[in-house]
Formats: C-alpha cells, sequence, structure tokens
C-alpha cells in the first residue's frame, strides 16, 4: 500500500469524482492526455484519478472543474442523482 | 510562506467553504472545538480552514460533510447562489 492510500475519500464519491471527469472530457472529446494537458498535469496523474485512487485537493477539483467548463460542486454530484 | 501556501483553491471557493461550514456548525450550535472533535480533527486546523488558509483534500471535506449532515457539493456551493 502507498503512503496516498492511507486517508481516501469514501468509493462513492472517488467514483461520482472520476465518472464525471470522464465523461465530461469524452463529451468534449479530449483524451486522458489532451486533458492532462490543458490542466497543467501528468497524463498519469489523471488516470489515477480516474482509477479513483487519489485524495484529490482542492485546488486540483478547481484545476479539473475549470478545464471542463463546470463548477466543482457539479464535479462532485452524480450525474444520475435523480434515481 | 508556508508550504501549504504554495498551492491554493481559488479565494472564491475557498470563502465558500469557510463561509458554509461556519454558518452549517452555527445552525448545529457546535463551537469549533465541538465541530473538530466531532471530524476527529484539531480546532486549530478547523480554524485555518475557516480562515481559508488551507488546500483540504476531498476526504477531509467528505468528514465535514458528514459531520454537518450534508454533502459535499452542498458545502462547496454559495449559499447566496440566487443573487
Amino acid at each position: 500500500m502507498q503512503p496516498r492510500d492511507l486517508r481516501k475519500p469514501g468509493k462513492r464519491l472517488s467514483h461520482t469524482l472520476a465518472a464525471n471527469i470522464r465523461s465530461f472530457r469524452r463529451e468534449r472529446n479530449l483524451s486522458q492526455e489532451e486533458f492532462a494537458d490543458i490542466c497543467g498535469l501528468h497524463r498519469t496523474y489523471v488516470g489515477s484519478v480516474e482509477r479513483e485512487e487519489r485524495n484529490v485537493t482542492l485546488s486540483t477539483l478547481e484545476v479539473f472543474a475549470k478545464a471542463l467548463g463546470v463548477d466543482v460542486p457539479q464535479l462532485l454530484t452524480p450525474q444520475d442523482e435523480k434515481n
């Protein structure tokens, strides 16, 4: 186990974030690498967020949201909320 | 400047988080210390978040939200959004 795994958000929240990033990114026809470039982050980092392995900080959430043209609360809200 | 200040969320987002924590906490009649205890965090840490000095992680946002009985998107949404 790596140090970054010692403290992590709940699976549901990590999953919502990962699913939303992937879905918004694909809607914008961005590959993981293109999206990472826009964010100024490394592709492997974005990959690890989409694999729900990271405990991201608020400033990183803000970078993701800005790059996708959404706001941070949207990024953390399940898109199938209505169910 | 301390290391934790090197990378921080935008002022607006830090302010929304701080204002919401303070407002939800007061609605529940919790002092900063009582709230910190419920969260399992130190009072000075909660104080620094309310002073908008921190770049909190998603897992900490989740702890705050749970302790206040709200969800993470609510914690990051301006309460005067309608203006």
